[in-house]
């Protein structure tokens, strides 16, 4: 069966944004930072229809990475850009444009409904509001035998945690102290998961640490 | 001129010591995972006069990491066994024993004045009440050349690195989720110094980060 995979950026701090998001950095501040190794990689510029980039260790992490993914989900907060001073609109835009780089469903948590809405590159959103374990098999049925990646917030990799839902956890460390903002383990309390390290690859940029949920 | 390395374990949500710590359980609940790379090794074993144990890349990472040491820094709660019922006890013995694995000074940070400590096998135990400026120029002065390492727990690596005095970063990732606890980086503030990375070693056993603090 296809694995239910969580992949995000952390601080050392553990910090998946910084402090005070406002409109202009909507990661808060310094969080911008968290995404340096992915974003100077050519893989990533690629899914962006952008040239150039470094073809090194992170490029090709996040090419298998993309290539094993068939589907995604995500909170609504990370759809629409973080949490900032545009919550609570419910049909706030999507953060990532009219072309996103997803290129497959992607699945938002929300409590809204809306009709899905369909994006230029493959990219469609679909707005589920029955829970968790709903996106979870609508994103199955979708990936087509690929893997599923819980992209984030840090509140949706918790709760697919907790439920004892996720297989994989990928976590990739970014060279960078942020001092506050959203973590991406918060209390998980007191029975946490159990974990077997999978694997560390190494870069300049960022340390990939990849764990196995023990189940 | 020797640096000052903070070297410490935490888990992969962040955490040194898990919740609730007991008498039996110093550490906290699952806490004791934490160490299990290091107490598996070689290095590790011959420091505690003990026969065995694995020569694997956790080991050599602890055996390079102990020979530039000359001095150790701890705080109060870690040289008597983390946080827990024997709190606030200032007579509180000594953790590790009659003959500590250190075999160099070792400056516990503590409020309470008291004679300093001669151990079997080189260690010296010197408390210092007047704060972290003193415990560092002790302890360097202590390292004849050699670097300094903080020890932990948390609170004082957190002091050495607001305080800007901190050189190094060394950050062992054990393969564990705790749930809770005491974290390592709590809340640092607004303007957390900034890192560049120095080395991931990866083993089957924690995944050891290290860092240079930017001054």
């Amino acid at each position: 069966m296809s694995k239910l995979i969580s992949d995000i950026t952390m601080s050392v701090d553990g910090y998946v944004a910084g402090p005070d998001p406002t409109l202009e950095e909507p990661l808060g501040r310094g969080g911008e930072q968290l995404h340096d190794w992915m974003v100077a990689t050519k893989a990533w510029r690629e899914t962006h229809g952008m040239d150039g980039g470094e073809d090194n260790a992170d490029s090709r992490r996040f090419e298998e990475h993309l290539r094993s993914i068939g589907a995604t989900i995500m909170g609504r907060r990370m759809f629409s850009g973080g949490s900032g001073p545009w919550e609570g609109d419910p049909n706030a835009a999507a953060w990532f444009g009219d072309e996103p780089p997803f290129h497959h469903s992607v699945f938002v948590l929300t409590h809204h409904a809306r009709d899905p809405e369909v994006k230029e590159g493959g990219t469609t959103y679909v707005f589920v509001t029955d829970g968790i374990e709903s996106a979870l098999e609508q994103a199955r049925a979708a990936a087509e035998g690929g893997d599923v990646q819980v992209a984030g917030g840090a509140n949706v990799v918790q709760q697919y945690l907790a439920a004892g839902l996720l297989d994989e956890l990928q976590v990739h460390v970014a060279p960078v102290l942020l001092g506050g903002g959203v973590r991406l383990f918060d209390q998980l309390g007191p029975d946490p998961p159990k974990l077997e390290r999978m694997s560390v690859v190494e870069s300049p940029a960022a340390a990939h640490l990849r764990y196995r949920v023990v189940k």
